[in-house]
């Protein structure tokens, strides 16, 4: 049997590993656009701070090691043309510029995503960067060394990540941002409290911002919105990324209404013997029961881990996710899961929803933090379908507890007697859950 | 409507506060034997040790703070003498050592525990102290000032809790346990490592000691056990506590195996209008289904929030327990929840377990900590019964989520499948739990 996996990103890897293990005996060969493998990508806002020093702590395998250890023929600087899918061979172009081909049995697309750039003018001057592989990011540190002021386009997870990282490398951080608040994907109220963190921790950020243009001399000099303009030694854009479905369109894969790959459960796309994993991929939302295109490393993982398998002749389902996401910007920790309040609404899902504050610890124990915690309920089931939190302790451990209600379709009443643990270090009595969950009961 | 609350606990506080909340009108009275309401025992290693510096910061109502918030009629230091069920009245002896009655329609017992002392010599000598009440543990505290050598007798929560304590205020701490390992409610694995952060810590622990009894010229001077002599001078014995049913069986009430109250979800005893709440009553074990004896603040309020609400006439139910708990020693999280390996034994079910050590961070973020997981199948079923954790960062989260999992029968592959957040400040990519779960699958 064999199999191809294009793309050495997370699900790429994930899929070769688990190919492997269902099929000890299988020809597995994995094709590597760029010179590294199994990286993670996640890590680059920290290597560009400095709390990561070097590079290659962010490679987890080299493609040597993972050939040794899987039995994988890994091929890295190897770029695909193109795919034969009737003759079942991928032809692309080698290390030293040849053409060779490989044929295959199963094939799984992993390639990936690639940051959303606007169409604006001067994204070809010097100084202007995408945050997402690793060799762009070695450059954009040498840039960094160069640069005081940095302008970042775009308030999601990665923009407020980088942020945080340029002013620990003592940069003057500017975040421009098109919508009215930062971090699109919780909802306003919660927004807030981020805004409140970055502007402590001396980020200028700069809402309802729509960029149209970058100029300079050569190099970029100033970021252009419609009514200002900022001046800056460097621009680094993160406004999202999209899927790679390049290959995919060329041999007639299926996609979906997000332009992401349509899978079923098994990663199976419409053609017969082609999976596909990863951010390329979309994958089934548990609450909404239909598919979104949340791109995100552990779900890659777990996507490649099912296509592989089962390009290997395996059976694994994928049942899906519900928008689980955390990350921590300076102090704060800022979580979601399920479905965000305006989310549920372009859904058509009629909600209600609680906001509390509490504290991460009992009253009395020192150290005690703010802690926030939204519940959003459906209405006409009085299922909880989404939690944010955000505080600076313990927000881990809240949303990964709403993660499991929700994929549990629990009720507040059903979280108010769950059975967490309490001792005065972790938690008041009531925890900050129940207590969210009880004030939603009335 | 005339409800009596017997107890000013966590129980009977939560039960009196309930039963306001779902009738405006009722006629409530709390009687409490101390002068104390609304206390966190939880809290009193932390005062002994310093970190919490006033015994006021454990009492969250006062009794007349309470009486305004919630017209409540408190009545401390008044010793319940008698309950006549047929008639409805309680007898008491109030703060001015008067016998009072006062009738009731409904009555909610919330007794508590108290601690078990072993039966041997030398109990009476000053300086030996059992920790559970706020009046008691000011006079340790000030005893605790005189002494320099401390023996713990007991190496369950409390007594590693107090151990921590007594070293942050720079005592020599002996701690003595009966079985070969501290934390009988952990399995022996995760035991040891507990042991480590013991001794890492300077606490001298001594394992496999019965001890027969103290010896003292009036005050305690020496704790013997079988075999060996320890010098100290100040003992306190933390070998777990016992349900306070002395009122509950003078009335009739129906005890479980345990020696605690019986109840049904309702938090209904066997006597006709009289409720029970709290650590003198038993709780369903949602993983056994059968009735347990597991004293822990949380539980309290809860069963304390149902037996009011249902004492004045609304309709709550508890579901029970998984057993979740967890302890902070020193800088090592002890967490657990469900049953644990040996426990299972004890009940007649088999198992099959799987423990991982992990990290806490992604591995190129600084500061990731050791994690330990265990986690403990049904055999039969394939079911995820028990997990446990311990580690120095993210342990209540791991076990608030696998309290959830277990909640709901999940399986190991449902668990891997589960959308838990994902980022470098908080967890690999395959969060520890992640990891033993697919460890497990094999």
């Amino acid at each position: 049997m064999k199999i191809v996996v294009i793309g050495g990103g997370a699900a790429g890897m994930a899929a070769a590993a688990s190919a492997r293990r269902v099929n000890p005996t299988a020809d597995i060969t994995l094709l590597e656009a760029s010179r590294h493998v199994s990286y993670g990508s996640c890590g680059i806002p920290y290597y560009l701070g400095g709390l990561v020093e070097d590079v290659s702590r962010l490679v987890t395998y080299t493609p040597e090691e993972f050939r040794r250890s899987r039995k994988v023929e890994v091929l890295t600087n190897s770029y695909v043309k193109d795919i034969n899918v009737s003759s079942k061979r991928v032809v692309y172009v080698s290390e030293k510029g040849e053409e060779r081909e490989v044929g295959f049995d199963t094939l799984v697309l992993a390639t990936g995503a690639r940051p959303v750039v606007p169409k604006i003018e001067g994204l070809g001057l010097n100084g202007v960067y995408t945050v997402r592989f690793l060799d762009g990011a070695v450059k954009l540190k040498e840039d960094l060394a160069r640069s005081k002021r940095v302008t970042i386009i775009g308030a999601g997870y990665i923009g407020l990540e980088l942020a945080e990282n340029f002013k620990r490398a003592g940069r003057e951080v500017t975040v421009l941002e098109l919508l009215p608040r930062p971090m699109p994907n919780i909802d306003p109220e919660l927004a807030e409290i981020v805004s409140r963190e970055l502007k402590k921790n001396g980020v200028r950020l700069e809402l309802n911002k729509r960029v149209v243009g970058l100029k300079g001399d050569g190099r970029v000099e100033k970021v252009v919105t419609e009514d200002v303009e900022y001046e800056t030694d460097l621009a680094v854009i993160a406004v999202g990324v999209k899927p790679n479905v390049a290959l995919a369109k060329r041999i007639g894969v299926e996609l979906g209404e997000s332009g992401a790959i349509k899978t079923n459960s098994r990663m199976e796309t419409s053609v017969k013997g082609v999976f596909a994993a990863g951010d390329n991929s979309e994958a089934n939302h548990i609450v909404l029961n239909q598919p979104v295109y949340i791109p995100l490393a552990q779900t890659a993982n777990k996507m490649g881990y099912v296509a592989g398998a089962n390009a290997a002749g395996g059976s694994e389902e994928f049942p899906g996710v519900v928008g689980s996401a955390i990350t921590k910007v300076f102090d704060l920790e800022i979580g979601r899961t399920g479905l965000g309040e305006e989310e549920a609404k372009k859904y058509g899902v009629e909600t209600k929803s609680v906001l509390i504050k509490a504290r991460s610890r009992a009253g009395y124990y020192p150290g005690g933090r703010d802690l926030w915690v939204k519940l959003i309920l459906e209405k006409s089931s009085n299922v909880i379908i989404g939690g944010q939190v955000v505080g600076y302790e313990g927000v881990w451990g809240r949303i990964a507890a709403l993660t499991l209600a929700i994929m549990n379709r629990f009720t507040p009443k059903q979280l108010v007697f769950s059975d967490l643990p309490y001792a005065p270090p972790f938690n008041p009595v009531w925890d900050p859950l129940i207590v969210a969950a009880r004030v939603s009961l009335k």
